[in-house]
């Protein structure tokens, strides 16, 4: 019997899930390396971050996902060392892993722009945490402006109503979308002493326009539809400064008790291991097919990598990622029959952001897509994609529900913080 | 105007979610205090920890839950101290606030009968946080067992394989049910290593049978239905040790990594500030009326009260919760109105607790259920029960899914844990 070559994937996102299913029915042994026990569906995480969906509707176990593939093993470990020389992989926990191929799509964290500081003050939105994370920061700010409100507290009450977002890409622009939805239609007749209608919510972004990677009209038509909603939008306006209740930026201090970061991101340490140039932002800078200069049996895709189609970059958005990881599968495939390797080629399927309740802009095969019509597109588009039957119902179940009634079914406070200011603030007797 | 007197409810369990409730349109002014901001349907939290349900589809916010009724208000504290002498609570923060009636339903914790020690290595399920830990110790025992078994290690695997739940009631009933189906049903195609099937279930009882608030038919139906799906159930077997991986009983020691506890209930903390006499687990001694000697200003109800009814003790289950939520309300009426006040009568529905998939046992307006009819009954009657419409549909879908498929759709493991032990051990490499 001949040995077959061992394959391992670092990363169960995008590029890693669709680069072992790539391998699905190869002669080669597959093993995916998660740090967690689950793939996201990453473009519907601010829907968990607002409470619209529960984190089981847009995660599942990455060894269901794969359970039917014989020739794949998934194993939850969190990867600290590559060894390039040795074909070797090291896992925190010590378990070290031979390799004849490797496709690292380890992803990208936030990029703080050397205010590492910031992080603790604006968290950012990539895993199911994160999304807890941000859902427990504004329904907490909500419950201290309640007790403020109760204390005659003008000033607090109304710092924890304010919500500053940094970032107005995709992410940053349908968080600041959903926000004034939630305050005005689902909160309000929860609360006693506050009007949650007159929540603040401001959106900056340091470049010249909103969603950089839309074309200008596009841009101009979220900025609408935004200020529409009531949120304020900041262009050309570059956070100096944050802490735990404010953001300086263009030389105005803002109070704000909530604070989310969308502004960046930073690809994963993992590619720094692979002996290979990177760019600015840690993204290794890979060959035509995906490989590394020197190692041609190791390829990074998704965000570990500075993707490009024809000559030109490719943005960091889901497509890629899958597309990127089926294109090392397939060159993993040529190596092995001794074929001449396919360059990647992205095909831009389009890109659609959601404004808000039922409103979105993008672009599909080439045009222009606005309004409640982009907004019907997305949502074909995402339920066709979500991972797994049940979540896809269940996703429906959720928004057939929020249509009709506004309410938000998953507004829980649940995760164990580590931050001593969760709680409400400590206040004299009333 | 005359002053409207102020009710506050410690707590938005059962107990005083229907205490709140009651008092909806009374001349009152209500505050309910809950140190989280939803209100779990405790009798589903095993389904979250078996990864049936989302914490989502059995919690709701405690202010949406009563958004409707104007005289009430909700706020997050941790009560910390209570005067009755003063007619004061206090919260951690330092907020105080003064009442006109106080009632009580803080609940109850584990009991681990001297040993508290012994928390960290078997927690308990009462909160949701409790299930999402839970749900994650089991998730993460098969991922170990996966990869000792990889790595050729068969002790460390059977180890993992093995599950202890120590407590014969209905929560430590209906979660040894549930471990072999999932074992046997939902995980064997997704592992490559292990046969997931023979993970060992052991119900660890120190009474002398099953469910000793049932008859004593239906726990020995209990135990056989148990038995069937492969659950090794021992009673009378005292635990007398347990530590990070072994329980010792009876003398035996039985290696396993995942241990449960469903043994015992310790009342509130909270229930010994208010100068009434205590029983063993520090359940309040409450009057006729569920008032505490001295302060008829004062009730406690559900958990952290002994609950009488006809002089006869009341088991504390969710309905004697609501129950007596609801009779401390009136009483508090009746003390407003110079009535006489009304004695506690618990009138019991029935008792019910499913095994496994599909079964169940119980009784219900004295006849006694078993089998797959008990479980139709326990589900109507849950989703009767459940707390809010879009529960209630979600819910639905999730049992109609898990029903046609077998699947386990909300197998996430996301807490993030400060037990170093949570992640798969260090190993040589292979």
């Amino acid at each position: 019997m001949v040995k077959r070559p061992k394959v391992i994937v670092i990363g169960a996102g995008f590029g890693g899930l669709y680069a072992a299913r790539a391998l699905a029915n190869a002669p080669v042994d597959v093993t995916v390396l998660d740090r967690t026990n689950h793939h996201v569906f990453q473009p519907l995480l601010y829907q968990v971050a607002t409470a619209m969906l529960a984190p089981t509707d847009i995660a599942a176990p990455v060894r269901w996902l794969l359970r039917k593939q014989r020739n794949t093993e998934v194993l939850v470990g969190d990867v600290t060392a590559i060894s390039v020389d040795e074909r070797r992989v090291r896992c925190a926990d010590g378990l070290e892993l031979d390799y004849d191929f490797l496709i690292v799509a380890a992803g990208a964290r936030h990029s703080y722009f050397g205010h590492p500081e910031w992080e603790h003050d604006a968290p950012g939105l990539k895993s199911v945490e994160d999304a807890i994370e941000l859902r427990r920061r504004w329904l907490t700010a909500f419950e201290r402006a309640e007790r403020a409100a109760l204390e005659g507290d003008a000033a607090e009450r109304d710092a924890n109503l304010t919500f500053a977002i940094i970032g107005g890409g995709p992410t940053g622009v349908e968080l600041a979308g959903m926000l004034p939805t939630i305050a005005r239609m689902a909160l309000p007749p929860d609360f006693r002493h506050i009007d949650t209608s007159r929540a603040r919510i401001v959106l900056l972004e340091g470049g010249a326009r909103l969603l950089p990677a839309f074309p200008e009209d596009l841009s101009e038509h979220a900025r609408r539809d935004l200020e529409a909603l009531g949120v304020e939008v900041r262009t050309s306006t570059l956070v100096t400064n944050l802490g735990r209740d404010f953001v300086e930026a263009a030389g105005e201090r803002i109070e704000a008790r909530t604070i989310f970061w969308a502004a960046g991101n930073a690809a994963s340490p993992l590619g720094r291991m692979l002996g290979a140039p990177l760019d600015r932002s840690g993204r290794v800078q890979v060959r035509d097919d995906l490989s590394v200069d020197g190692h041609p049996e190791v390829f990074v895709v998704g965000d570990t990598a500075v993707l490009r189609s024809h000559g030109a970059p490719v943005p960091a958005v889901a497509p890629a990622a899958m597309q990127s990881g089926r294109a090392a599968a397939r060159n993993v495939l040529h190596a092995m029959r001794g074929e001449g390797r396919e360059p990647f080629r992205y095909w831009n399927k389009g890109d659609l952001a959601t404004i808000g309740r039922y409103k979105a802009v993008g672009v599909l095969a080439g045009r222009h897509l606005t309004g409640v019509f982009a907004w019907w597109t997305w949502l074909l588009v995402h339920i066709m994609y979500l991972a797994g039957f049940r979540n896809r119902l269940s996703v429906l179940v959720e928004w057939g529900y929020a249509f009709f009634t506004y309410e938000r079914g998953a507004r829980l406070i649940t995760a164990r913080s580590t931050d001593p200011d969760a709680s409400p603030p400590a206040r004299p007797r009333r």
